[in-house]
């Protein structure tokens, strides 16, 4: 058994596939996580832009998860007219190629593909700082433990995850029936408790360094936004659940956003109820707000430690959707060519290693950049995820204006107002955060596409030129002229030169000569060696041309040799046959060849057409 | 003009090169930097094992001091017969393999690779400690500001240092001036001002937190012994210099020996006169022994930075001079074929490239591992250089064995001298420091004379192989058969195809179906394009092999298809011709022929004999 296979197990068969079909209570787990998870850190996000205001910013915070909140309403509507235009999965690359051209497809990709990039940064980073909130011996070591995080989703995802709804139920039921009791409770003991009365009491509401103004408000708001993401994923997953399909769905999105909107309201009521603020997440004795609400209305007792458990649970899942989307999406790009094939090819465990190591290396960067901080991957993560809606919706609302008719009145108008508001959401998002990272994503996305379009245009030229096959010609043609590049004459040489006579009449070796290198002698064993036994045998004799490099080089040389070469015999083919040392032990390649590659790479390059390039390994024996 | 000439410079021909001859004036500096640097580490490592000891430790630093000035004196009496015996260069290299043998010949390069690497790391690492003590806001970049000086030297290096004379004259005599001045007025104000008042005051002496004990002070002096490091220079310059070379030599030594001991010897009187001790480099605040005792004789006006930076300029230019000796090292060994050729090989600039590349990577790596502290590189430092004192010196005594009669009997007594208290002073820094990093010495030493003797006898054994050419055979041979690994039928392939035909009249295209491929069409194509036109023309007809991969392999199954191939035909070479897309632009290149290099290595090591690897590449045409 080898290392691989014990780490990334056996490989599968393309044959190997299985399937199964959810219901509403094996899809709001399945397909809500991403969602639902976004409760551990979006209104913490929000709550960090208010600190600066001190107790008043608690007040105001409220009015922000309403307004979140009304805009989660305006963008269940919206998709759930999207579930049912698309029963086959109507993803924003589908949606958006499908209404607004392969432009827009492309846009709508590249803000999943940010989306997706995000969404393992911040899960990951929100995850481990619920770990840090409960055991914070650990908060210095907080970016290794994001990296650990990270390597250990990558290798089981290069092992291939089955998509299993059970093995997300569990958890993801763990994590709403935790929050869920934690604000009942909370609730009940404000209510019916004479008050609220923190159990553990959170760290004290810092003095007010600001005064509230709109730009604060704006900068929460977009910051808050984040709790929406994953919303998006019932559309895509339509053709996953059990007929009816659509209905299911539909209900499945409803359910979801139910939990989500309760959650936001009940956190909006009891923050500011119980005091509670956002922590810098730099600082040590850094509580995450669900930490610091379990606390204060349940203690720090057994309970306590289920629920962040959970939390920390649901996050990391939530990364892990993210490994599913990301490479799919990087599939779709590679069928239609703006990604290498390589993106569209399955592993050996048949998933598609190419889109999830780029989305691994991508996250680490962007979590060794950033610190594992989730506040600082916040305002990238709202570009993303909010690009990503406002393309869909936007495909959406053209789908029922090409449709047109009375029926579709209805869905026009939910779409439209998902798209409007989305367009508002994006434009406050943009305009608040555009110094703390939004930047980032207003410069990386116009980059990723115009290379995109450019890998798709070079696939396009190529195919172009390479297809639609010639009949193969059978006419003879001339042999080709060799030039074989030899360091001396030893047996290595003298096997290239073997080879190289079954090719052709017309060989030369070329030997370069650098500094105190014995010339006179290499002349002597060409002549004694090659050139006798080649007369006297009545065949055409092999030239030896020595080329003086007083600079040092090797490769230039005899590049310009082949060149002029080619000049001299315009219509042949030249053949570069290159004497190897090939080693039974791949570190001793280590000590040769250092010459061959690079070589290969020049003549390609400097020569252009017409030159073939010939190995002819020569092999130790065992010692 | 391209960037690697305005970074590195424009090449120098072979010829260009020249040399001028060094007096004792010029002498001292040039050969003398780095020992009189190391005054800027040597007793500051001693008083650092001191510090615990507080106000005691600082009583015993003159015996330390003293016992390392006649260690010192032992050494010069020693090195003195080697210039003697050795005008045109006694190295410890040189000595060893003279008078020992090969094997003491290669342990004493790699006691000298590891004192040279060391020396790099300790003289960026002190030089740097003297600039955060002058600007104490630097401090947390320590490790920064280390990597830009080898950054710097590096560059400076390869672009190729002339080692004239009077680049390091300067410098090195505003040092000797300055830490003279220094030491005279501070021996002038304690004597004759009424005692030693500190103008600047240092830090206050630590409590004592330990006893003295006969450990403390041999650790002491072990640390201590760096402040020799360099001493051998001159013993290796001998042809350096103007007739009568010998006896200009022997003097240049004796006024660097005396000027250091002299220094040492002033700095055992001041240091405890004016209560200096050493401080952590790593706290905040820290100040280096000669920063300190400059603030306290004269005050930190203008003479104290002036003082300070030519201690830091003669700190970097003695790391400045392994960079010399480093890579000359390496090119004695790889013409001993100990190291790959290529160290022996200059580069565009006539300066081993290689080698330079090869001590600035490796010190870099110390100076991260280390994090820029020269306190803990000291005790690797120290081990490097003793072992090369002792391999060298032993080296000596044996030269002189040899010789015999009376006339060499106090030469022989001196090297014998040196090389017993040579190899005491090892024994102590071993034994004190094995914990604190020599047993990395004691590892890596001889990992790298098992890994110089493996690259040797790899050489050897190649050399017996491949050297004495056999005559030419020019008997014709059987056409190779041919395998062509393809993608599609398509005009890459076709390529390829049409230079199989010069070669051969068995091809086999070879097509691995992966998942979803049309075969189907593949095959009506081949038909159509491939056999119909050879059977119309008469021609032996190429066949196509389609071979299904399960498991996604595209390696494997053309590996075992040439293996069958190869039992088959038994006396058959084959030739593997691989159509590759060659594309102008470098970077178009990572869009294809991502397996072409793959395979070939996979085809050396899994075939073994009888296989030619050929590349035809299709060109694209510009757009």
């Amino acid at each position: 058994m080898s290392l691989s296979e014990i780490i990334l197990g056996r490989p599968l068969a393309s044959t190997e596939e299985s399937k199964e079909e959810l219901t509403v209570l094996t899809g709001v787990p399945v397909l809500g996580l991403d969602a639902l998870a976004s409760t551990g850190y979006g209104p913490e996000a929000a709550l960090i832009v208010l600190l600066p205001l001190g107790v008043v910013g608690l007040r105001y915070f409220p009015f922000i998860v309403i307004a979140i909140v009304v805009k989660l309403a305006t963008l269940y509507l919206s998709y759930r007219q999207t579930q049912a235009a698309y029963p086959n999965g109507g993803g924003a690359y589908v949606v958006a190629k499908d209404n607004l051209g392969v432009r827009a497809g492309l846009w709508a990709a590249i803000a999943l593909l940010l989306d997706y990039l995000l969404n393992v940064a911040v899960g990951i980073a929100a995850g481990i700082g619920v770990v840090v909130s409960a055991i914070p011996a650990l908060q210095p070591h907080t970016l290794t433990l994001c990296l650990t995080v990270l390597a250990t989703l990558t290798i089981l995802n290069l092992r291939g995850v089955r998509e299993s709804g059970l093995a997300f139920v569990a958890p993801v039921f763990a994590f709403v029936a935790c929050i869920g009791i934690t604000i009942a409770i909370g609730l009940i003991r404000a209510w019916f408790g004479g008050g609220p009365a923190p159990i553990v009491p959170p760290p004290p509401i810092p003095m007010a360094t600001q005064e509230a103004s709109a730009w604060v408000l704006l900068s929460a708001f977009a910051n808050g936004c984040t709790a929406m993401t994953g919303i998006e994923a019932v559309s895509n997953g339509v053709p996953l659940f059990r007929e009816p399909k659509v209905r299911n769905a539909q209900r499945t999105l409803g359910v979801i956003a139910g939990i989500l909107g309760l959650f936001l309201l009940g956190l909006a009521y009891l923050c500011p109820a119980y005091g509670i603020v956002a922590m810098d997440e730099r600082q040590p004795g850094y509580q995450s707000i669900l930490s610091q609400l379990v606390a204060a209305v349940t203690g720090r007792g057994a309970f306590y430690y289920v629920a962040l458990a959970s939390i920390f649970v649901v996050l990391t899942y939530s990364a892990q959707t993210s490994f599913a989307d990301f490479p799919r999406v990087c599939r779709l790009l590679a069928e239609d060519r703006f990604l290498p094939s390589a993106f569209a090819k399955r592993g050996r465990r048949l998933v598609f290693t190419h889109g999830i190591v780029a989305l691994s290396l991508l996250s680490g960067l962007l979590l060794v950049v950033f610190g594992g901080i989730t506040d600082s991957l916040i305002p990238l993560f709202a570009v993303g995820a909010f690009s990503a809606f406002l393309v869909s919706q936007v495909g959406m609302v053209v789908h029922w204006l090409r449709q047109g008719g009375r029926a579709v009145r209805i869905s026009l108008a939910c779409n439209a107002l998902g798209a409007a508001t989305t367009a508002v959401a994006l434009a406050i998002i943009v305009t608040a955060k555009f110094l703390e990272g939004a930047w980032i994503t207003v410069i990386v996305a116009p980059a990723l596409f115009h290379l995109l379009r450019r890998i798709r245009a070079h696939y396009d030229r190529i195919e172009r030129e390479i297809e639609q096959p010639l009949p193969f010609e059978a006419r003879p043609r001339q042999p080709p002229v060799v030039i074989i590049p030899i360091e001396g004459l030893n047996r290595v040489a003298e096997k290239a030169l073997e080879f190289a006579v079954l090719l052709s009449n017309e060989i030369t070796a070329v030997h370069i000569s650098i500094e105190n290198d014995d010339k006179q002698r290499l002349r002597e064993l060409w002549t004694e060696n090659v050139e006798k036994p080649a007369r006297a045998a009545n065949v055409p004799v092999p030239r030896l041309v020595i080329i003086d490099s007083p600079y040092r080089r090797v490769y230039e040389p005899i590049v310009d040799y082949v060149k002029r070469t080619k000049e001299e015999k315009p219509d042949r083919l030249i053949a570069v046959v290159i004497p190897e040392l090939a080693n039974p032990r791949w570190y001793e390649a280590l000590l040769h060849n250092v010459y061959g590659a690079g070589l290969k790479t020049m003549l390609y390059v400097r020569t252009g057409e017409r030159t073939v390039v010939i190995y002819v390994p020569w092999y130790l024996r065992e010692p």
